[in-house]
């Protein structure tokens, strides 16, 4: 172990000094990405928005940076290889590097469980974006809570977000349901997601009420039952994970904390995945849940099966907006076209007369920024 | 985007299938690491510990993996790569892959902040190792708590664990601060080190008391202090760290959770360059720590300083003895070696007639199992 730690240690170093030069010498503009490894240079975010990558791979024939689309990367005469991308959309984006044909994280990025591996991102900071950076206010906490699921006869582990102050009063609190997507897990919310941020400013601007925010892990698989053929979308188990959360999760959750265990104060939203979860299970469970929204995913009501899906829930447009409280569909609009069908869903429902919000988060695509921003409006509305 | 999704969970599929075939046909002993993505089969662990690892990298020239030590891969004839270790000694090992001169973690596993990056790591089980998994009892929470630094003007994190309870009563609790080593974060001791499972399954068994366990980051800047020349092993700013602990978070964590704000009911430990930080503070500061624990790592007194160091703490037996209630010290057996001044510092405390427990963990080096034993051992001592 000596090797690595003391090859690491001394990476960490040099690389720390390398920075200095290079950010004082030739790009005086250009930042080391704020996802990197503290002290690491490269990624270099370039004032254009372009991204400057570096991997140090001195014997390779062939590097490949990919991020949203493929860079041929170039060999210097230290052996280190160099792309810079196009201009990014702000926002964090998951990239690799394909070595040799062997398809790898960037060792100089902190990783995100996304993409169903531990990947590289890189951060574009987005103008104005102080809703979803640190300031001086108080903070809430992220929470582990392991529990055993009786259903999937397995531990499996959930991230709670409690507001600051949770811990110095009786007062009890409304909770949102917020679930990640394909290929991420419980932790992405909270780390991609930037949840207890946003929440602490949004809390502090007396712009949303305090609330429990619970992220739960969207895969549940019930040994009991045998696995459909051809997996496809129910791959994840969503029959079991609709159990899990509405069965296991919302009561440990109002016996755990202090909660309004009603309906009225509790939300269930997602992205993608599990924006087609949350809504899946909302629209089933009206009872438990009077907010619902899905960013970027829904599961969608066609045209043939309105007056009968979810027990008829949309028949009757008066029925619906007295009983939902808030509807919330969100996507980008460099998604639009490959998400269309949240946009159908909300021009049904508006044909409908179904009370909704519908946000189309400007320049981001199936991405984190576009899901932040949608946190940050959907939170606004809950609860008042 | 999208390619890189569909890829990546079609391949957690395909692995999945894979897995099992492996599983069933050649190698019906050997188990995918536990520290594995989820549904992935390789790194293997065979039934004589020795560890197989598989990457992708079909036109690579040259693949080596380095657990340990460097194992040259052989390519098959589908371009994977395949190494199989020596027999490894149980418990956590980082590792890493050398692709074409690329030093790279191995996507195939969840990967953990430690030799100053995201590293792989393989988990090798330990017979009778029930104290570090998941069973059965109530669980307690690890909490993040976000703080702004004064002294370093920047926020921090540092990760609180709670025991089962903690938030249905008014019971008051005793404090262990546990700091991790060099090249590791404030995130390791909850993941590599399995710090609530161990303290779960200690309070369930009534072996250590219910206490508090703070993790922060053991690195600290102070912006308005000159860098040493040189830095050395003072790089990571260890006279500013020892501010922020005993100044900010000992403040905070005694404001914030419910403690019993007294040097009895204080402890403060680290491992590697972590116990260094723990026993040189707790030295400093017997008037906040009246325990004080050192794993594979002290900052030790020699003969020369006996009786001058940390304000002849050590000049009298009888004095040391009656403030201080816990003295521990711990390392591997297989490191002992390189960390014989734990040992000699062991030898001239009992010379001294000083009370300390000294442990030296069977079978384990310079990593995490070491670590965990010794948390699992200078927990029990505590608070009692």
């Amino acid at each position: 172990m000596k090797s690595i730690y003391t090859l690491a240690l001394s990476a960490l170093l040099l690389t720390g000094c390398a920075q200095k030069t290079s950010q004082k010498n030739t790009e005086a503009e250009s930042k080391p990405a704020t996802t990197n490894i503290l002290g690491i240079s490269y990624p270099m975010v370039n004032p254009d928005l372009t991204v400057t990558v570096r991997v140090n791979a001195p014997t390779a024939d062939s590097v490949t940076l990919d991020l949203m689309k493929k860079y041929p990367m170039t060999k210097n005469a230290d052996g280190i290889w160099e792309a810079t991308t196009e201009p990014q959309v702000v926002g964090f984006h998951y990239y690799f590097i394909d070595v040799d044909g062997a398809y790898v994280s960037d060792p100089s990025s902190e990783l995100f469980f996304g993409c169903g591996l531990m990947a590289s991102g890189v951060e574009i900071p987005e103008e104005g974006a102080e809703y979803s950076l640190e300031q001086q206010v108080p903070c809430g906490e992220l929470r582990t809570q392991m529990y055993y699921s009786n259903i999937t006869q397995a531990w499996r582990r959930c991230f709670v977000y409690t507001p600051p102050g949770y811990d110095d009063s009786d007062t009890r609190y409304p909770v949102l349901y917020l679930q990640h997507g394909s290929g991420e897990d419980e932790t992405s919310w909270g780390v991609q997601g930037k949840t207890d941020i946003i929440m602490d400013n949004l809390i502090a601007g007396k712009l949303a009420v305090p609330m429990l925010v619970v992220m739960d892990r969207g895969y549940a698989v019930d040994p009991t039952v045998k696995p459909t053929p051809g997996g496809g979308r129910r791959f994840a188990g969503f029959n079991t994970f609709e159990r899990v959360i509405t069965e296991e999760v919302v009561p440990l959750i109002d016996k755990t904390y202090r909660t309004i265990a009603d309906r009225d104060h509790r939300a269930i939203s997602g992205l993608s995945m599990g924006g087609f979860q949350a809504t899946s299970i909302g629209f089933n469970h009206t009872d438990m849940f009077a907010n619902i929204a899905g960013f970027s995913g829904v599961s969608p009501v066609t045209e043939e099966n309105w007056s009968t899906a979810y027990n008829g829930l949309f028949a009757h447009a008066e029925a619906f907006n007295s009983k939902i409280k808030v509807l919330y569909l969100s996507l980008g609009t460099e998604e639009a076209e490959r998400f269309g069908m949240v946009t159908d869903f909300h021009n049904r429902l508006t044909e409908a007369g179904i009370d909704h919000v519908y946000y189309e988060s400007p320049g981001t695509a199936h991405e984190w920024l576009t899901w932040r921003r949608s946190l940050h409006g959907f939170a606004q509305l809950l609860f008042k």
